[in-house]
């Protein structure tokens, strides 16, 4: 894992006020990159990186001469509507656009009289960053992997393999869409506890799951293994994802062979790329592995990955309904996930996918599975919130709730920082959010 | 499902001769598609269709002017390197193609002269015919759920919801090859009986499984269904699928997600597609479903479908050891499993698909899950000819086998027809083969 000791400067400001905002999300010392186009705009999207409540059109910078040498390159990569060639291209084209981009951005700065490189994200629809070729999903939270492990089998939560293994299935990346595209309730078998035969119907039982998404980079040669000290080299960057779940669907149809139509109905994701360098200087030590479990086998392990394979990220997921929409109530928090709270790293579910040989391609696309810490309040799914239905959540526009309902808003953000402390560079990552519309008619 | 009463005309022959043969796998009645290169070639593919040991180049055909209408242009969406804005145009487009071309190639057409179209199968190298975007893989043959049953859940070996729902689950595209390409030994996480921690290792337990293999047509927009009337439209053909698996991979992962690294490390496919239109004289009643089982929900059923959903195609698989290779010993039949045993029809697997709004892309393709018949010369695995491995395979060069050592080759073939009976076109599907190369050294 390189550059382990970098830190953002945090007297480091833009000419672009909206970034030094102590509330930014997009500071200088974050920008991530994304595809946009101008709203209502029938074009290929444009590659572009946030700044404050900018963004910087990078086919502008071209247009300026303002980049040299390989950040020339990775933005004429970046040309045709997704960010593919660029996460090709490798970690040394990344670094050299983001420090271009950097020096170009801040404060002192000559190049400030070159605001016509910028539009207001206002202005502009985000779509998705890159062609997901394969999506996989982990299961790397043991918090949730215990929590429901207890709804399904009570007697056997977590299962034998958990701590030696980063379990994972194979999602569908052809309904993955960005934020802000309305989800369709699914229609599926169901069969309740007490019935004879299942039947089929909208689900009942539909769920969010907060997760971490990470957009790989070259990837490898079919074959051929990322070991986890090249892990590094082959993260372009993390975005957040909402793996819906039809809970009712899932749980007759998921033996033996894992959730289908359960899943690859929706996936949501955020449209900004947060780079694997940006947080670099939020790695930490896992919080739940303590000494007394397992040893991973040493291909997950090196002395380095133990210290800093975490990420300290924090998550928050709210939920809006159509009545706090109208009534002008905000959306209610439902749990605040801590990322540092996950048993496996992003980088040893990476390496873990290769050592079969298993190929990864630029622009493929993993999930940290639900994000669940400990406590009551930090839950990253419904399921575990009202213990499978069995309670309720409260609104405080007086609705209650087991699951979703249609014209429900869910919307997830997360960031690394505190606010509260002046000594840590803030880096958002932005919003997930999507409005559940109701089921086809049968 | 459209033109159900459609049969070959037996008697209608090509001007091609070996199309003729009684043995010929690609007669005039079933031209299928396919991606060639001339051997050694670096150009992009080039679309072609089979017949007799030849294949029609249709790039040569639009330079000839021999095509019109929509079968023109169906050749000229054909010309990228890969079948899918062919596939993405639907079954008229397909079908007239498929006329025009048989017109062509038939027996007293005055284009006899224009053999210059032609290229022998032995001077081309067949490719990926598709860019794969989702690979799905079901679990179709009731037979083979109940073998693999048996062996991870003696005593719950077919599990309640079978007889109701497809059970299938996501598969990783990435790492599908064509026939031919070596195929490399796994290595993963492989706990034994009788350890208490797992050891990460070569899997000693690699398996095949013999599956048709299906193309997705034009395919549905995310929240839609397709219907099982509509199924027919959707579905541009199949080939022969080899879904490797690592036993001892998948026994210490499978649990709660399903198989992940023990299938993800290859998947096989013959280059041929045989289109749906082909395969319309060899549809039947499936043979495993007795009047006495639950009747599949309305949207898995039709009057139609239930008459004539099934597929008689006859499947082989053989293996051929190095040893055999070097003393001339032919491969030798493990397996004829019967795709006419099938639980779940290949149409029931589409709709069961998109029944929750799921999105198809033309290119998508599904597996239909190991084919095993219920005698013990008809099974699809290893793992259910040798139990296990509590039994072995004796071959006839003196060597046996419990599972795949390096070196062997994995050899299936396919066709509809009976070569004893010359009131039934034989259709052939090519071979899908591969041989096993050594693990990557620890």
């Amino acid at each position: 894992m390189s550059n382990l000791n970098a830190t953002h400067d945090k007297n480091l400001k833009s000419w672009v006020e909206t970034a030094n905002h102590k509330q930014s999300e997009f500071p200088i010392q974050n920008l991530p990159f994304g595809i946009f186009k101008l709203i209502g705009s029938e074009d290929i999207g444009q590659a572009c990186i946030g700044i404050g409540d900018q963004i910087v059109v990078l086919e502008r910078l071209l247009q300026h001469s303002i980049l040299i040498g390989k950040a020339k390159v990775a933005a004429l990569k970046s040309r045709g509507g997704v960010l593919n060639p660029l996460m090709e291209l490798g970690q040394d084209y990344w670094s050299d656009l983001r420090k271009q981009v950097s020096n170009f951005l801040k404060f002192d700065s000559k190049t400030a009289s070159r605001s016509d490189v910028l539009i207001p994200i206002a202005d502009v629809e985000m779509c998705m960053p890159a062609h997901i070729g394969d999506y996989t999903d982990f299961y790397s939270s043991i918090n949730h992997a215990t929590n429901v492990g207890k709804l399904f089998r009570p007697d056997n939560p977590l299962l034998p393999n958990y701590k030696h293994i980063p379990i994972a299935y194979h999602g569908r990346s052809s309904s993955i869409r960005v934020s802000g595209y309305p989800t369709r309730r699914p229609i599926g078998q169901i069969k309740n506890a007490d019935a004879v035969e299942p039947v089929l119907g909208a689900c009942n039982k539909l769920d969010y799951e907060t997760e971490l998404g990470v957009f790989v980079g070259p990837g490898n040669n079919l074959g051929e293994i990322i070991t986890i000290d090249q892990v590094d080299e082959h993260i372009f960057g993390c975005c957040i994802l909402n793996d819906w779940s039809a809970r009712d669907i899932q749980a007759w149809e998921y033996q033996p062979l894992g959730p289908f139509l359960a899943k690859n109905f929706a996936t949501t994701i955020s449209p900004w790329i947060i780079t694997n360098e940006a947080l670099i200087p939020y790695r930490c030590k896992s919080h739940t592995r303590p000494s007394s479990d397992p040893e991973p086998l040493s291909y997950l392990n090196s002395p380095t990955h133990e210290k800093l394979g975490g990420l300290d990220i924090n998550f928050e997921v709210a939920i809006r309904t159509e009545k706090m929409r109208k009534e002008n109530i905000s959306a209610q928090i439902i749990g605040k996930p801590p990322f540092q709270d996950m048993y496996w790293t992003i980088y040893q579910m990476l390496t873990h996918h290769t050592i079969n040989g298993c190929n990864l391609r630029p622009g493929d696309f993993y999930g940290s599975g639900t994000i669940s810490g400990s406590q009551k309040n930090q839950l990253g799914s419904l399921l575990e919130v009202t213990e499978g239905g069995k309670t309720d959540i409260v609104f405080s526009s007086g609705e209650n709730r087991k699951f979703l309902e249609d014209g429900d808003e869910v919307i997830m953000k997360a960031w690394c920082g505190d606010d509260n402390n002046d000594d840590i560079v803030k880096i958002g990552f932005g919003e997930c959010r999507s409005i559940i519309i109701s089921a086809l008619e049968l």
